[in-house]
């Protein structure tokens, strides 16, 4: 499916591709790509399993690539979009960031940083839930199936 | 001065040396050390300026190298001690790393996890706070003193 070029949906695709690198390789599939003036600046997946390594989520790659494009530590011009709501230490390190916005995909009601009763996230952070939520959320259960189905 | 070999003083000691080096780079000066049967198994010291990442906080590099160190995720038999009180995004990367102890120097009242009116770290992550306070305080306190006295 095509999308309107720099729309929300059109880089939550791009997140999308990632999340699907990520299932191929047989990890949680989440992705995220960071945007500055509609640009990709940073794309990552999920690599936990691969890395053996608890903090490779997408979004705390993709953070560290965006700062080293930028040579900056700050994202206050940048969007993130990420095909599943942050945890709570990815919307930690979202904070630090001081990121503009964060796109999200699909909730999660589970792990995700808004099951806290108080916003964690950078109170100058714009927040849009929902891009693609139904495609971010297939791959999800797909993938948890398939897990459910092998064990 | 010296402290008892292996108690949670002698390790905080290894966690402010450290420290020591952040403060000496010019970093906000927070060490932490993971040990693991008594042996320390990662160290790191804040290099969020040096790297240019906001994500570059000495616990979190600590997780990813005691990961590397042990070829596993998870630090469940492990201790991490760390200078300054975690912050959010640290805090959430203890619980997915399930680590079993986690040793505070000093309280950070503005960016602790623990300003948090939820308990974010696993359950079963026993918190102890106060080791070498005085220390890993004045440290800050001299750091910040610093930065204010040249600005």
């Amino acid at each position: 499916m095509s999308y309107t070029i720099y729309s929300d949906e059109y880089f939550m695709n791009e997140a999308l591709k990632e999340a699907n690198y990520a299932f191929e390789a047989d990890e949680v599939p989440i992705g995220a790509v960071i945007v500055m003036k509609n640009k990709v600046i940073a794309r990552a997946h999920n690599l936990t399993e691969k890395l053996n390594d608890v903090t490779a989520h997408a979004e705390m790659q993709a953070f560290t690539a965006a700062a080293n494009y930028l040579g900056a530590k700050y994202l206050q011009e940048a969007t993130l979009y990420v095909t599943v709501e942050p945890c709570i230490m990815c919307a930690g390190a979202a904070y630090w960031s001081q990121i503009q916005r964060v796109v999200i995909g699909t909730s999660d009601n589970k792990r995700g940083y808004s099951s806290l009763s108080e916003n964690i996230l950078h109170p100058k952070t714009e927040v849009v839930k929902g891009v693609l939520e139904t495609e971010c959320r297939a791959l999800m259960q797909t993938f948890f199936q398939m897990k459910r189905e092998n064990n």
